[in-house]
This record gives structure tokens, C-alpha cells and sequence, in this order.
């Protein structure tokens, strides 16, 4: 099959990698489409030491495997987890220290006509969500996660900082539930599509950081986290979308003293991101830069790193 | 009076420092024993670019203010808040942004004869209560602060890293709910304190991390918060107890692919301290190291500023 294959130090597209097995339990999804994610970006600096197919965004339909399950329209969730262990009984799969991740540890990923995805992974696809909408459900679950992991209340003042991908999923995610939430970014396009759904969007340049109860850092950057300690409130909540896989060099005694807690958040919950792609409460279509084919996938990484773009797809 | 005066360079004792004033707000309290806290020892580092009376633990009798107050033996809350804004409304007075912090931050503090205190941060001491445990108030309150902050679950495994002063409360305050506390440190002489209370302890030669529920962050130091991230299970909460002053460099990562939570912990409430004392369930006699006359305080300093040394108290 096509493949896009990271050695480590390129990519490249492979025409005849083997394609995947599929058993009862690992089925075989043909690609429709994946999208490209920062973490993909920061497997090609050396992030997770990774070799391999990359990718992990992805809408499909199974080819191989359980017989009820074949032509069905897929996504899946990346962390594939040992199902065995004390951290999967306790409903912490996604925390299993034996999982593998697709395209970033020990498994391949979407970037490939073909992906292996355990059975118990797969979400079935709404009729009505469009594969190009489809397509955003493993970043748009990651923005969910929020929600999994704070209590967010109605009157509270909510703060995202950084107006990439992900911050644009975590604001309208967060701008959901009725709070009130600013988001804070650099590029005067993307702060627009936010402003046409109704949230309050400031340019980095004329902000000045004022006390916010709940502070989602979603930049980037290192320098992120300086900016988002400056804006969260005594007692307040920092959530720490970015993996950064730099170094931080910083003064934690501002945390102590104001006691904040700050939380790590990563992958989430799948049936609610699907939810409301049915729903259309979540607007992904506007976050689309391009959609390349599979064999332009090279091309599509330069874009997709290119400062200011949002999603890149690779069609199959 | 006598008072220790630190001028941003050395600690002094001036023996005509003026007494502070009282009135129906500010009680004047007559000084009975001061303990010097690690926070002190970072103040004569330049911690807060503080410059006057250091000190914030004591015990005393009030000497003037309300007439109903004269003469009861006290211990006092050191955030001296405004009382009007929205945080003191909202109940969250010790993060006031107009407070001063008595011996830290915009207030003479307890290394003299005197000190003047807010009425409405005194705390009489039950009659049961010996000076000497007393004057273990405040910093047994910032212990407390671990339990107003985190749902400690009975069926917790709890890590308390660092043996000082504080992680000796806090392993305390954390043992005393019945959960499974384990305490990591340097001294083998302040680990048998604790041994002898009960607690499972480790030196932390010998310890290997091991992903764990709760981890309390005692240690003072730099390195503390990059072994505690080594011991925080996946989905766990990590707090941070030291104020270190000094810039960390760290890679977060690791929080955000585990989605840690980190809380930033400082002052407590003073009410369970107390009763904690009054019940004689946490034991702080051992922990005082020597009691040296006030006016002996730079030696007193300079003995609290040696590796390994449990509390020094001044009596006045």
C-alpha cells in the first residue's frame, strides 16, 4: 500500500508497505481521510523518538476484520491500550503504561491507505457528519477532555490563549457550555472565525492579562505557560494543553503563593466530540486550509508547518 | 523594644525599635516564642525583597486592642487582608491582592517583643495547648491546607517528599485521615520521628519511584518537583508545598501526556491546626531543635540556616 514513512530524519512516500493484518480483535479501516496535528509536527523534530507511519487523525471505513463491523464508517480513538492491566480496570485506558499511540509510540498510523485499529477503539460515524467533519473528532475529543476534567462552572470566566487548531476546538468546546470565554491569539483570521460564532477574541499585541478564573494554554509554546500563569486568578485553573517536548525555565513560587492548580490534559472522550459534529454545535469545516492527496503528503507537511496554518488533510 | 531588623543584607537586633501602635482593629500582641520557618531563611536570601521585622509564627498574649482580648494567649493568621474587595468577599482573604503578609511582605512580623496583628486573624489557644506546640500553629495550618485543597480518598497511597519541618506536619496531617502515607527524605534522624508515629518512611537513597496516587512536594529544593513528577501516577495530583524561589527547568511534557494535576498549596486554616493540637494528634514537641533567647536571634538564625535542623524557636 502508499504510506508516508518517517525514518527519523525524512518522510517519505512508500508505495509498497506491507499492509497491516486485521484479526478479530485489530480491524483494518481504508483511510477516507487524516489530518495533520502539531504532535505530528513535533514527531518530525524528534518528539517520542518515533519511526514509522505517522498520524493519528483519521475517518475511514473498515476493510478487514469483525464480520458486523465491515464498510462501516469509522474513527477511532489513538491510544491502544493493553486491556488487562489495574490502570485499564479502572477505566484508565488511556493511561495504560503498555499502550501503544497510533503514529507516535509503537504503532502505525493514518498517514497510509490502510490503518490497524483495535475493534474496541471504533465509533461508528453519524450519517449526517461529513467525513471532512468526521476527520476532526480525535482533536475536538482532545477539547472535550477539558470538560472531562474541570468543573466548569456558568459563571465562570474562561481564558484561552493561543488560537491555533486545538485552541480553536478548546474555545468553542469551552464557549458551549455557557461560560463566559475569551481567547487570545496572533492571527487576525483565525480570531475571526471565532468572532462569527460569538466569542470575544483579542489580539495578542493589545492584551493585558487580568485575573481569569480558568486559563486553557493551548499556544504551543513554551512561552505559553509564562503568559497563562500571568492570567490565572489566585485559586484559579491552568490547563495545559500543549505538549511541549522543550525545556520550561520558570518560577513556580507564583504557584504556591496563589495556589493554583494546574491541570495536564490530553486525549478525550470520543462519543461527545462525535455528538456534536452531529449536532453541528462544534464548527470544524472553517479550520480546513487544504486537502492534499496521500501522495502529496510531503508537500502537505511543509504546509501544514507553515506558522499560521490550521488543518491540512490528506485525502486517500 | 527589642526587635530583629533585617535591612536587606543582615539581621540586626535593635533594642529601640518602635512598638508598633494598636487600636479596635489591630491588636498589639506581646510576644511569648517565634519560630523561624524556611521561608525566613529564603527572605535572607531576598526572597520578596522583604526589609523590616521577619518572623510569622508565634504564639503571645495580647497587650492592647479590644478591651475583651487583653491578656488571652493567641496565635494569629499572617495575611493581613483589606476585608472590602471581591476576594475577601468571596471568602479567599489570605489571596487579597491588597494584603501585607506579617514578616514577609508589607508587615513587621514576630522576631520582637511585639507585633501588631489584624483582631480579626487571632485565634485564642485552648489552655491544654503548651506554648511550645502553640507556636507550630501556622505552619500546622498550611499543613491542614492539603486536606481543604485535595479530596484525600481513604484508599489513597500518599508520598510526601523532603523530612523538614513542613513535610514532617504535612505526613502528619496526611496520616492522621487513614490514608497510606510513605515519606521520602535525607535524615534518618527525622525519619525515625515519623517511624515512631507510625508512618512507613524511606531514605532517599534507597527509593525508587513508583507511580502514586498523591504526591506532596516538601523538599524546598529544585530537584524536589522533578522526582515528584517521577512518583505522580498518570490522572494523580501533585502538590507543591515548597516556595522556592529559584527558577526551575523542567520539561512538562510528561504532566500533559500523564494529565497531572499540580496544586499549588501556602496558608492554611488555623481552627483544625488548633484542635489538631488541642487533641494531641499531631505531634510537634519533637520537632523543636533548641530555644534561644530573642536577643541571641542571629545565632538562633544562623543555627536554623544548618543542614538537617528541625525547628528553632525564640522565646521573648
Amino acid at each position: 500500500m502508499q504510506a508516508l514513512y518517517w525514518n527519523g530524519r525524512h518522510v517519505r512516500l512508500e508505495t509498497a508497505y506491507p499492509v497491516p493484518n486485521a484479526d478479530d480483535h485489530m480491524a483494518l479501516v481504508r483511510l477516507r481521510l487524516a489530518g495533520i496535528c502539531s504532535t505530528d509536527l513535533q514527531i518530525f523534530k524528534g518528539y517520542m523518538d518515533f519511526h514509522g507511519v505517522p498520524g493519528h487523525e483519521f475517518v475511514g471505513e473498515v476493510y478487514a476484520g469483525p464480520t458486523e463491523l465491515i464498510g462501516k464508517r469509522v474513527v477511532g480513538d489513538i491510544n491502544f491500550a493493553c486491556g488487562r492491566c489495574a490502570w485499564c480496570a479502572r477505566g484508565l485506558w488511556r493511561h495504560c503504561p503498555e499502550r501503544r499511540v497510533m503514529g507516535i509510540f509503537g504503532a502505525d498510523g493514518s498517514f497510509a491507505e490502510y490503518v490497524a485499529v483495535p475493534v474496541t477503539n471504533l465509533h461508528t460515524v453519524p450519517d449526517s457528519v461529513l467525513d471532512e467533519e468526521a476527520v476532526f473528532t480525535e482533536p475536538l475529543a482532545a477539547a472535550f477532555e477539558l470538560l472531562e476534567q474541570v468543573h466548569l462552572q456558568p459563571t465562570d470566566e474562561v481564558l484561552v490563549l493561543g488560537d491555533g487548531k486545538l485552541g480553536l476546538l478548546c474555545a468553542q468546546v469551552l464557549h458551549s457550555t455557557g461560560a463566559q470565554v475569551r481567547v487570545v491569539g496572533k492571527h487576525p483570521r483565525k480570531l475571526e472565525l471565532l468572532r462569527k460564532l460569538g466569542l470575544h477574541t483579542e489580539l495578542l499585541t493589545d492584551w493585558h492579562p487580568a485575573p481569569t478564573d480558568i486559563v486553557v494554554e493551548a499556544t504551543g509554546s513554551t512561552a505559553g505557560l509564562q503568559l497563562a500563569m500571568m492570567a490565572v486568578r489566585p485559586r484559579g485553573t491552568l490547563v495545559l494543553k500543549s505538549t511541549v517536548a522543550a525545556d520550561h525555565t520558570l518560577t513556580l513560587a507564583s504557584l504556591v503563593i496563589n495556589e493554583v492548580t494546574v491541570i495536564g490534559s490530553r486525549c478525550g472522550p470520543f462519543s461527545p466530540a462525535l455528538r456534536a459534529l452531529e449536532h453541528k454545535r462544534i464548527a470544524v469545516l472553517p479550520l480546513i486550509d487544504q486537502i492534499y492527496p496521500l501522495t502529496a503528503g510531503e508537500a502537505a507537511i511543509a504546509h501544514a508547518a507553515r506558522p499560521g496554518t490550521l488543518k491540512i488533510l490528506l485525502r486517500h
